[in-house]
């Protein structure tokens, strides 16, 4: 999905939210665990139930892969699911990859031709060989750590250099000249408050995927009035909140609720900001 | 494996050889794609006759995940052949991980209590939450990227600060406040030649794992000159040069006399040094 679909895609339905599919086998509900596959069962009705509310789905790899190969076979199966019923979501391997070049291009192969899957984080600490192998691929993009949503994102991210800038955003400034905001975007937590203002300096037409609003406690409005551009600019995540809302046979229900609740304040965020 | 037995294992082989499983299904021997599982054809018989020459085998993640499911069977038969044949080898997932705090302890609980993996290579960019979960498993370790050996470790790893330290200097200052030298390890890259001068001043007692010597042209002379300890401290990871030595039936006779050779080299280098 190129750029200008997927803003599209945000006016169209008033919403520039991504529900992360953070799929727990301890946490999904019980009337699941008898299901063939359970994580995908779960996976399936929150992407029914949550498709109208939402313009992309991120799905965590580690969530997967602790599962091993049962694992692999859920998330092979819930992309397959999401290319073939909802080609219009934008899909996200949340995966923060980065190696050296030879095998960031074996990692660039498996989620955007084998997978078809749109973009994939991937984390900046090796440079950019470790990064362009996934910027060679029309329609597919990048999405590189920047400022994260964790506490331990003060322990490197925030270290500045002699002239006072700090690596994060040598980290926007220098992958630039990589790639460009048709085939990259950067994550920036919610919980950063009014460093988007800081981060809109270097990147002001970037798409920024933004986690940690819901349990993580950062506030959308604040991300809003901060990282908003006049094309939305936002693709703002919400996990747990959603999928979790409700353990019981209503949990999918439930989800659509939380997710339409997240949707009327992005349309009324974006009306704010005169995006639509 | 705690350092004492990895120290005896190096002593005792006269070797700190790592075997990289990087298997990649394009450059395996022909003669091998007629198996049921090539992958794991190819690694059982490379592991069968290496053994002997090294002390560890680090599969890289990316190079199974890209086979998708399949890969991820060959690689979890991969690691299930070496915890039983081959109990005294160190098995470093090469997966360079990192996310939030409750992602990292999925991630741990898969390598460590589900795989038993010694050791998962770790990227430091998002800070220690990130790592932390990685750390309380005893006897486990994680080896965390520092001054990587790819031409892109020049982009931010070398960023000073305004004290004249460097960002792969603060990783490893900081990160001995989450861990010590008997969880952690360093991934330092063979090409960087005297900077293990400088990696030694901040962490002198700690192992670090070089990758880089073959394919990638680092000296095994240099990182032993300025990277040994006294314990020998290193663990010298070589992958292209010895898995594709030869791509006839022959391939694991001939990554045998690769192996040894590099294995003669080193026992010179440890009796240098007096290890042994």
């Amino acid at each position: 999905m190129n750029k200008q679909q997927l803003i599209e895609q945000i006016k169209q339905k008033k919403s520039f939210l991504c529900v992360g599919l953070d799929t727990d086998i301890k946490k999904i509900p019980q009337h699941l665990l008898g299901d063939e596959d359970p994580i995908f069962a779960f996976n399936k009705q929150i992407i029914d139930a949550t498709a109208d509310y939402c313009v992309a789905y991120k799905p965590n790899l580690a969530f997967y892969e602790s599962m091993g190969v049962k694992g692999w076979i859920s998330f092979e199966k819930t992309i397959k699911y999401l290319n073939e019923k909802y080609p219009n979501h934008f899909i996200i391997a949340d995966a923060k990859r980065g190696d050296i070049g030879n095998t960031s291009a074996m990692y660039a192969r498996t989620f955007f031709e084998e997978m078809n899957i749109d973009s994939v984080t991937v984390a900046p600490y090796m440079g950019e060989d470790s990064v362009s192998p996934f910027l060679t691929y029309e329609g597919k993009w990048v999405i590189l750590l920047a400022l994260t949503s964790n506490k331990g994102s003060h322990d490197f991210q925030l270290t500045t250099d002699p002239q006072g800038e700090r690596l994060f955003e040598k980290v926007l400034r220098v992958s630039q000249q990589w790639g460009n905001d048709q085939n990259m975007m950067y994550v920036v937590g919610a919980t950063q408050g009014r460093m988007f203002e800081d981060i809109r300096k270097v990147v002001p037409q970037h798409f920024l995927l933004v986690p940690g609003i819901g349990a993580q406690g950062g506030s959308l409005e604040e991300v809003c009035t901060y990282g908003m551009t006049k094309d939305c600019g936002l693709i703002v995540n919400s996990s747990r909140a959603i999928i979790y809302a409700d353990k019981t046979e209503k949990f999918a229900a439930v989800a659509a609720q939380e997710a339409q609740k997240v949707q009327q304040q992005m349309e009324a965020e974006l009306k704010k900001h005169n995006v639509i």
